[in-house]
């Protein structure tokens, strides 16, 4: 009832939170005072989002600590990619039951290590006792009046994904079913549980995006949840050809054998970018997703009509099937 | 285990966490897209930190949601006001255990007033399910190279505090006691309530100290474990005249009738600024304390040999009182 930092609560933070990511010019005071201070390069706008996750929620209570340190910055790293910022900085505010030192190490590898990857800071931090919670704010920095919005789009733009979409949604429903039959899931395929634990942020693509997409979001929720934010603050629609989304193998049998669009148009993590082009721009998305070592494919293209339109393959148009209008995604897309 | 969003989530966010704070014209993209844009003027520096309130832990369970709010900021915007930074965006991460609508309009009145109060806009936010817990990341603006910082004290510098000291932390021992027996804290003198639930942080006055006070921190953990950071980062030591230590007449009272210094040096949440000047920019703090309706009072001064010397008015030297060195506060202190 108090915020009194423990002798132990300090020297956690010194030990484990201080000097993660990479080294930066533009630090001018790095974590351990009251605020961390940085320079901004002119010319620049600086881009930043919060996000939590919380333990029983967002992840499994007992889940690699590394790799929840490495999800927790790759959400954020998401939404700058979305934006086509640049990464900077972060702070972290941990909340944890105990001190656990290996536990907080492992999980400060994570962060650092993806932290490094792309060349950010992590500047401040908060350790608190609690149930186990991560809050981070990733902080980025974007060309004045170029950053990529959600508004952008315009009837006849081609909408293009990134990677593929579904693997951490079916890595996940695997997961819990394996938890509710009180069985350890060893027999999950290595892939879906790379996808789902260790989501790799598009941060390269999205900084190509500035000046070429008129629209971007990061696909967090399900194409279908997040497709329809885009839509909805770009005021247009979509026709979307199902032949096209992009599906790894094992999602794409999934899919086939349940007659089942759900994991792939539904379901969470995926982490990958769902942007919008005009025609002209194809040919250099293309150019830009091949140095970037990550696929980009034309899915279908905005209309003037709003609402999504699923196209089958046979032309016939999904509406609305019942698993799909079930999920919360769905709803909230088709209340607009 | 998965971040979707349902639609009330998105309704609750939308209806209580949009629009908070103050308009400002620096704010290139608000809250809704993946990420926040703002404008930093040229000449300045970004100045930031995040902190967590935590349920049972920071603050009791059934607080008033106004007063937890306008709390949950004060404490970031008291860290701005140590470094001598004008307050300008935050972002606020929610973790709630259920969408009660009532609580989160209270709550957000909380931040959107003192926001107000201080020309801040609340431009991100995440709401999440789970445990009650609040991260705030405020960011605020001083000019380049004139942040005040916690390592720049030098021997013979006057060591100031502002306010009265210990308030909050009587009323944190009332309450605790009442809540041991069970019994509603009707007798809580209602100045030492406020002191607790609302904190005013120093905002004001902490934007007149840069090129004045040579090294500040704000005072939430208590006066020794704060001075004692100040003390640390600027390799020096100091002598505090007990007498001299600002108190309201509640708690000068428990330190009359009790010998015992504890509440006024040890408890926390006070959200007063430490700091320390030459004596040559004395009269210009007074001016800026007087303009900022802020007491500033000279406590001790900055001395060559480390530690923190208390001296009571009859000359004797205090090193550690009992419960003073059963704090945490002072063990930190201490260890070093």
């Amino acid at each position: 009832m108090s915020n009194n930092a423990s002798l132990s609560e300090f020297s956690l933070i010194h030990d484990y939170l201080t000097g993660l990511g990479a080294t930066r010019q533009d630090v001018v005071l790095d974590i351990g005072d009251d605020c961390a201070l940085t320079a901004i390069p002119p010319g620049y706008e600086l881009a930043f989002s919060i996000d939590t996750l919380v333990s029983g929620v967002h992840f499994f209570p007992d889940c690699n600590p590394q790799a929840l340190g490495h999800k927790s910055l790759a959400v954020g790293l998401s939404d700058l990619a979305a934006v086509g910022a640049m990464p900077a900085w972060a702070t972290l505010a941990l909340t944890l039951p105990e001190s656990d030192s290996i536990w907080l190490k492992s999980f400060a590898t994570g962060i650092h290590e993806l932290s490094l990857k792309h060349g950010l800071r992590v500047v401040g931090g908060d350790l608190t006792r609690g149930p186990l919670t991560i809050s981070i704010q990733v902080m980025g920095l974007v060309r004045t009046g170029m950053a990529v919005r959600r508004s952008g789009a315009k009837p006849g733009d081609l909408i293009l994904v990134t990677g593929v979409l579904g693997d951490a949604g079916l890595a996940l429903r695997h997961l819990l079913a394996c938890k509710k039959q009180n069985i350890i899931a060893t027999d999950l395929d290595p892939e879906l549980r790379q996808r789902l634990e260790w989501p790799q942020p598009r941060v390269q693509f999205g900084c190509s995006l500035p000046g070429i997409a008129s629209a971007a979001i990061d696909i967090s929720d399900g194409l279908v949840a997040d497709l329809g934010h885009l839509l909805t603050q770009s005021a247009c629609g979509a026709n979307i050809e199902l032949a096209h989304i992009p599906l790894s193998s094992q999602v794409s049998a999934v899919v086939n054998q349940e007659f089942d669009w759900t994991i792939p148009l539904c379901s969470g993590d995926d982490y990958e970018l769902c942007f919008t082009i005009p025609e002209v721009h194809l040919q250099k998305v293309q150019k830009s997703a091949h140095e970037s070592c990550c696929q980009a494919t034309v899915i279908g293209h905005i209309t003037e009509t709003t609402g999504i339109r699923l196209k089958q393959s046979n032309g016939k148009v999904i509406t609305a099937g019942n698993k799909i209008a079930a999920t919360p995604g769905f709803d909230h897309f088709s209340s607009h």
